[in-house]
Order: C-alpha cells, then structure tokens, then sequence
C-alpha cells in the first residue's frame, strides 16, 4: 500500500466570524467548540489515524508561520506561502515536494478550519479515498447535503465505481447554485457537497495538472526541486508571484471530471465549514449567558457577564475591542460590517 | 423675598439601566447624555440661577458621599443618611436643618437624576412655585403629560390659584394608573405628571408633616437641632433607623391635597427620568456604532467597536465586565436580568 500524506492548507480570515477572526487570527487558530483543541489541531488530530506526524504538511501565509507552530508542536512540514495564491499553488507545492521523494505516494488535502466530529467515520472515508486514487482517480470526499444548501458547491456523481463500497465516478463538479437548483439536487440524490477534500497519487494530480496548467505544474515542480536545498527559500520567493492564483477545482477537479478522471466518496460522517455565525449556534455559548425570553448564541471573554432580553434568534459577540449584535438569519452579511471597518479608520480590528 | 434653598436628594440604583448604573455608580453619578457633565452635576447647574451654592443641600446614603464630592466640588451642605428611609426622612432632613436656621426659607426638592433640557423654562416654573409657597402652599411642579404613560403617578389639578400665572389648587395624587386610565387622564387636560418637586416653606413643610407623621417630624427635628455640633452624628446614628420609611407623597402630599393645601405649576419644560433603555435611546449612541440594517441605542466604552446587524429597536451595552442586549420594547424587564445575577454568583455586577 502506498504511503499516505496529508496536506492541511490553512487560509483563509473567516470574515464572516468578526470578531472572534482577525486577519491575524484566522478561524483555524480558534477553539469555537470549547474542546480546547483550536480548529487546526483537531484537523491534525484527525490525521494522526491516518498517517505519523512526518507525513503531515501544513501550508499557510507566512504571517501565521509561528502561531501554527505553536499550536502544533510535532508539526515537522510547514510551507510558508509567500503570498496567498488561491488553493491548487498551495496544494500543489505540497505536492511537488513529496512528489520528489515518493512519486507513488498518496496525497490528501484537508481544510485547516472545518469540523467533523466523528473522526472515525472520517478516517473510513479516507481510507476509501486512497484506494481508489491507487488506481490513478483524483477522487474528492463529498458530503451527503443535509439541506438545500447555496453556500456550497456541488458534485454531480455518475455510475459506482466497480470494485469499490461507496465510491462513484463523478459527472460534474458545480459552482454554488440557487435555492431552487440546490432543492433539485437534493431531491435527486445524485449532488452531495463539495468539501474541497482531494486524494490522488502525488503523480497523479501533478501530471494532470501539468495537461491543464502547465506553466503552473512546471513553476511548482521546479520550486519542489529545491526543496531541503539552501536555495528554496529564495527560488520560492522568485518564482511563487508569477504562478496562476487559481483554485483545485477550477485547475484539476473540473477539467478532469469532464474526461472521466474524477471519483467521489460520498461521506456520510457529519461535517461543517463553521462558514458564519449560524453555522456556530448549535456549538453553544459561553457559560453562564443570561437568557430573558430569549435565545441564540453568545460568544465573551471570560468574566465578561453576557445578558440577553426579549430577542430570538441572535448572535452576541464580544472581544475585548468589539462587541457584535446580530440576526443570525442574516449570518452571511458579517462581511459588510467587515468592509465598513476601515472607513471608521477601525483597520485595527481586521 | 423669601430665601430658597434647593435640596437633591439622590438616591436609587437605576435597576434598570444596568450595567450602565450599578449600587457602586448609580444613575444620577452617569453622564448618559456625553455632555461632560453627569446627572447630578446637571442638577446641580439647573439650581445655580435660582440660589447660591451654599444653599444647596445634597442628600445621598454614606456609600456615594466620595463620589458625589467629587462630582460638586464646590457642594458645602452633603448629608450622608445612615441607611436608606425613603424621601420624607431625606427631604424632611434637610429642610429641618434650613429651618432652625432660617423658618420662612422657601425649599425646593429635585430629584439628581432628572433631565430637563431647557434649564430656562425650569427656573421660570420653579420661580411662580416659590411665589405660591409664600402663600402657605406645599407646591408641586407637575409635568404636562406626552404620552399616556403608565410609569409615572399624576395629579389632579382643581380651580385656578387667583393672582398666579398657571398655579392651580390640587384636587388629588393617583399611583401610577393602569393604561386606558392613563388614557383618560390625558384626554381630561386636568392631570400632570408627579415628578418628585416640592417646594415649601420650610416651616409649613414640617409643620404639616407634625400633624400628619407627629413622630416623624420630631425625630427629624431633634437630630436637626444637633445640626453644627459635635453631637449631629451620633444623633443621626441613634435616630435615623427608627424614623419612618415612607416617601414624600404620601407623609405630605396626598393627606395635605385633600385639605387643600396643595397647589401644581403645571410645567412645560421637557422632562425625562431616563428610567430605562428606551429613555436612554433618543439621547443618541456612542459614537462610531456601525449599524446595518439595524437601529436602536448602542452605549460602549471609547475604543470598543460596537456593530448591530439586522436587529431593529434594540438597546446594546458594553461596559468592561458586562454586555446586555435588549429588545427597547422591554427595557422595563432589565431588572429580571439583575436579579438573576445572584444566582450566578455575580454579585460583584450589581
């Protein structure tokens, strides 16, 4: 069996959880459920069950390079980006990098900032994951839609794969879709969600990459080449500004789907991208938040008393420099309260 | 013409404001306006064109003597009560001290933690009930209602007072009525609303409490006869727990109307006793507050950003230990939220 590696890209600000994220604190850095465990050591803590420590590799932008570290003490591989350049370089590099020393091995990537708390089922789908890359698929892990969800796009799956429990070749991967489209996917059982879960042989993925992009299968192989060498750092620095800024999806995932290349493990564990306040409620509130005819979630600063009178449905945010109110029907709109930072000359608070 | 002397008596938490006003800083040491100048300073410049500072008498429990010192640096006469008792042993107090030194001082009592915009109009109408107090009258100023509110008590007026511009005889103090009476007392044009101002004689004043409330007004004359002594203290000590708790209104007021010997100026200053949130509202917010699709009242410290989104008619409060959300429509239950802090061992809050 091949060797599995795990790549975990961590961006992202999590804009939509002002104040709680901050350019400088991103959502992975934080503990939304309480557990003590922050959002990147439990996506490291899911992993360990599928490969050793050595085998884990976290890209980021360099600005968070020594919160990871600390938070991850046994990380050994940490890629610094120089700038954000979108998911398929960060990935890619990772890649290119094991690529080098083990062309057959299998590589995962996994968001730094999602939740899943059943690690167990996680590693299943996994595992299912590999051996269908063994035979030369990049297959993505989707999750079954437990709701006519718009804020996530879908993949389209086709006939099972033969030989396999779950996994299914997929037809087509689709952007967000409306209410009434997403409704329709999920009558039709046939669109689970798009989770940005990818696994593929390292050859696998760069070579298809090579077909699709291939100035940026090239810079990324040639960055890799480098790697453990004195001149790494600045090569990266030199060539990583002119690499397309283009997701996995768009570079490898749909072209790909489109030749038959593509298969999908539909995922049954429960999963969340902790994307908006909403999406926070059902982890619950800081302790010993006073509720008077109402209800929702609230977040504080321990020892900072929290009371809420007459109002269903909200959200209560509180940091030590600013305090957010809101509706969380209307979680999405976080981000205009976000935008409207800078011209109250607030750009410390991003 | 007679000498006046003004007596403020400030007292009460401001329940309903928490956690802007707590037990340590109740409502009338806040500057809720942002003015610079707090409630009882505010009472204290509204009293300045009327009479000398030397004939202002504060009247405060022993717990907020400091702060209210502080607050009136030029405050000569601060009466410090052992224990709270109501406002006829506070006002009474005062006014007995005035009056062995002065029986024919006209006295007025006003409230520190009133709003009144238009300290002009205020001086006129407290001017006409000093002129009706040299008549024998215990006179009221009585708020000309807005609204048919159910949070205040209102008064009765009965004939015109021959040779005063708008002082009227009054007929009767109601408590604060259920709301189609409220109603109907504003529709009749006959009633005002009780806002706490008595202005009297100083004799006249004691001398009717002697008939109504004999061993109240002996008590506090005796500890007033000890007024300038090395004695005063240990009087007021003894004393002070066995005289009666009962409020102005009813020791005085009430008994005395129904013999006649009340009088109103009916006033049409503006006129709040920023009571709650919703008073608070139109006072305006912090500045800086981002509202999006949101309104309401939001008070924070300087620094902390406060933003409300897709919430409407809510009150917001941020202080250093303690944030309260609210629906304005229900500022009156924040004390609910108060008495709730017991039970999780906050009472450092209170």
């Amino acid at each position: 069996m091949s060797t599995f590696h795990a790549i975990i890209p961590a961006g992202g600000a999590g804009t939509r959880l002002w104040p709680l994220s901050r350019r400088s604190r991103p959502k992975f850095l934080l503990d939304l459920e309480g557990t003590g465990r922050t959002l990147i050591q439990q996506t490291w803590d899911r992993m360990l069950p599928l490969t050793s420590a050595e085998n884990i590799h976290v890209v980021s932008g360099a600005a968070h390079g020594s919160a990871i570290a600390e938070q991850l003490p046994e990380l050994v591989n940490l890629l610094l980006e120089p700038s954000p350049r979108d998911s398929m370089p960060a990935i890619g590099l990772a890649a290119a990098i094991i690529e080098r020393a083990d062309p057959d091995a299998v590589v995962g990537s996994f968001a730094a900032d999602h939740r899943i708390p059943d690690p167990e089922r996680f590693a299943e789908a996994v595992r299912e994951a590999i051996t269908v890359a063994e035979q030369g698929y990049v297959v993505t892990i989707g999750i079954s839609p437990t709701e006519p969800s718009t804020a996530f796009g879908y993949i389209e799956s086709a006939d099972p794969l033969a030989g396999f429990a779950s996994a299914r070749a997929v037809r087509t991967f689709v952007e967000k879709p409306d209410e009434q489209t997403a409704r329709d996917y999920l009558a039709s059982g046939d669109f689970v969600w798009n989770a940005g879960m990818f696994v593929a042989r390292a050859s696998v993925l760069l070579d298809s990459l090579a077909r699709f992009q291939p100035e940026l299968a090239a810079g990324l192989r040639a960055i890799a080449a480098t790697w453990g060498k004195p001149t790494f750092v600045a090569e990266l620095g030199r060539s990583w500004p002119s690499l397309a800024k283009i997701a996995i999806d768009h570079a490898v995932a749909e072209p790909l789907a489109a030749e038959g290349g593509m298969a999908v493990v539909p995922a049954t564990f429960g999963w969340d991208d902790l994307g908006d306040f909403a999406s926070i409620a059902p982890l619950g509130s800081s302790p010993d938040v006073l509720w008077v005819d109402a209800d929702g979630v609230a977040r504080g600063e321990e020892g900072v008393q929290i009371a809420v009178l007459g109002l269903r449905n909200v959200a209560v945010v509180q940091t030590p420099d600013a305090v957010l109110v809101l509706d969380l029907a209307q979680s999405q709109r976080v981000k205009e309260i976000v935008g409207r930072l800078p011209e109250l000359e607030r750009d410390d608070l991003l």
